[in-house]
């Protein structure tokens, strides 16, 4: 049987990597375990980079953009021009995004899947046109096999350029007018759970918008409900173009053995959609925070994910990812630059 | 009556400057609120610096260190001679904070206000030499009146370092093998706590550990309790020589308009201090995070802070606050940089 490009076995850690950055935390000059997340930060860095000196200093941030057909049921606060509009912002550097890659000094792409309305090519944008968006997915499947095939690829495309730039992280982000309502149809899907344990407001909807979006999405759970139990029909029946391509952007990491920094809730639905079609996917996997979205939580639960930030973000872009960013690159220099207790001469252990 | 120094009035924020930034928070290309945290951070910031667009670019860390009497009963995890091994560290630049420091391009002034084993002079550290560590506060007052006001004003003569080097945010670290207990006996004092409830490892105390330092804070609480009800009191009779500089450096900053940002336990019961000596200090102060001392959460509690992070940190040093000031930067940086919808042409508001 020919196995999908992304069911080949994912990248194993590298345990004795892992290790000698264990001992050398040991030795650093300060009371074991008192740099609390940041100590398994920096070994778990290490087991992903095959070094007991791991550095996350070379960045790419790649932002994935789709329309949703969903959104005609009226589930979004805004208008789906945004879309395309907020592409052109990315690039032109006024975005959240744009100015936290500048800051960070991360290489940004930005790819177009797939817009609702018709976009003039955008300098230093990837139009890679899917199709106007996804189909509704209460009437039909969001995209057909191809699209998702496409979409998948995409990913894999962007991990690809990254790698050859000598990216030592990897952070996807979105923008895609409706896509909380599918990230929570998917992530209802691949959890069984219903509608309304899992949608929220998203970028501003009030309490009646918030349960007539659960309706819609009880609803194409029920019209897609036999085919649900496998996950790439999860995928290409609720999903998006921007989820597939994020989805297909983690398996590529984890199979070449790029760690990954997971942006909000859109970005851990498709860290979830990856993880059930390759679970060795899950490895390679950092969660950035913890946002406003109430489902994101229960999605970072099934992951077992325990992000390092809760500031009630719900932006997406990858800003949430790229506010992290810091932390790791402060754990490595800790554990890269610290004094050991021999090298200070400080007593290391209890009197 | 003549009021002491740091009973003289705070600082009052600039509410009109805070509210030229709410307007402009308001037109950046992302639904509203989305940024959760940064965005009042970057509003609270505007309101401390006085503009419409804030800054924290430039970053003065002062690390502080003393030595504790009551170490002699046996409350710490590590040889009271760390203290003063750990100077040198900082100087070296193989402490936590150093690297930090290094990596934010922040000052850092080191400040030894007294260690109990006899140190040669070090080069860039500042020697006060009050005194070989405090007294045993089992026994006696932690520190004379006069300590306590030269310690007090070490805290204000690093603020006008800071504010002479142009700096945009002030952190306070410490140092100091025993100043959990003191922190803990300060903050039941102030806080009208017994120690069972405030007590914890430290460093590294095993659960008996813990009993023992609950008891030996309790006897302390006995033995100064009639005196306990003035802060200034609370200070001498059960604080130490770097928590009383912390305390005088917040109270000074907010007297002076410079925007603290506060480290965890010992940093947080001198921020505690310093708003029981004059409340009006709290505007002044941003909290970084919520660290593994179990007796932190009541602290920032008592002062309604709500800190940034929560990484299980229990170092000091400063170095908790140290990690913490990418978000404020970041935030900075998006609120100044990001495009308006005007700017950037994108539908601003529902649909």
């Amino acid at each position: 049987m020919n196995l999908s490009w992304w069911e080949a076995a994912c990248r194993p850690l590298d345990l004795e990597a892992q290790r000698e950055a264990l001992a050398r935390q040991d030795q650093l000059t300060k009371p074991r375990g008192s740099l609390g997340r940041l100590e398994s930060l920096a070994t778990t860095l290490a087991g992903m980079q095959g070094t007991a000196r791991p550095a996350v200093d070379t960045l790419w941030i790649a932002v994935f953009a789709g329309d949703h057909g969903v959104v005609e049921e009226g589930v979004s606060a805004y208008p789906q021009a945004v879309t395309g509009q907020m592409l052109r912002n990315f690039v032109e550097g006024g975005a959240a995004v744009s100015v936290l890659a500048r800051q960070l000094d991360a290489a940004l792409e930005v790819i177009d899947l797939g817009t609702a309305v018709p976009l003039v090519p955008l300098p230093n944008v990837r139009h890679l046109n899917l199709g106007p968006g996804t189909q509704n997915f209460v009437h039909d499947q969001a995209m057909t096999y191809a699209q998702c095939l496409i979409a998948l690829e995409a990913g894999r495309d962007s991990v690809r350029r990254a790698r050859e730039a000598g990216a030592q992280l990897y952070i996807g982000g979105e923008m895609g007018i409706g896509n909380s309502t599918a990230a929570s149809a998917l992530a209802c899907a691949l959890l069984d759970l219903p509608a309304r344990a899992l949608v929220g407001p998203g970028t501003g909807l009030d309490a009646s918008g918030v349960r007539h979006k659960a309706a819609v999405v009880d609803c194409a759970l029920v019209l897609h409900g036999e085919h649900l139990a496998d996950p790439l029909q999860c995928l290409l029946r609720l999903g998006g173009f921007e989820i597939a391509a994020l989805a297909g952007a983690y398996l590529a990491c984890a199979q070449q053995g790029l760690p990954v920094l997971v942006d909000g809730f859109i970005c851990s639905a498709a860290a979830l959609v990856a993880t059930c079609l390759n679970p060795g996917c899950r490895d390679w996997l950092l969660f950035s925070h913890r946002g406003a979205e109430p489902g994101h939580a229960l999605i970072l639960d099934a992951l077992q994910a325990e992000p390092l930030l809760e500031l009630g973000l719900r932006l997406g872009e990858g800003s949430g990812a790229a506010l992290a960013v810091p932390l790791l690159q402060m754990a490595c220099r800790l554990h890269n630059e610290m004094a050991t207790f021999a090298e200070a001469a400080v007593a290391d252990r209890p009197a």
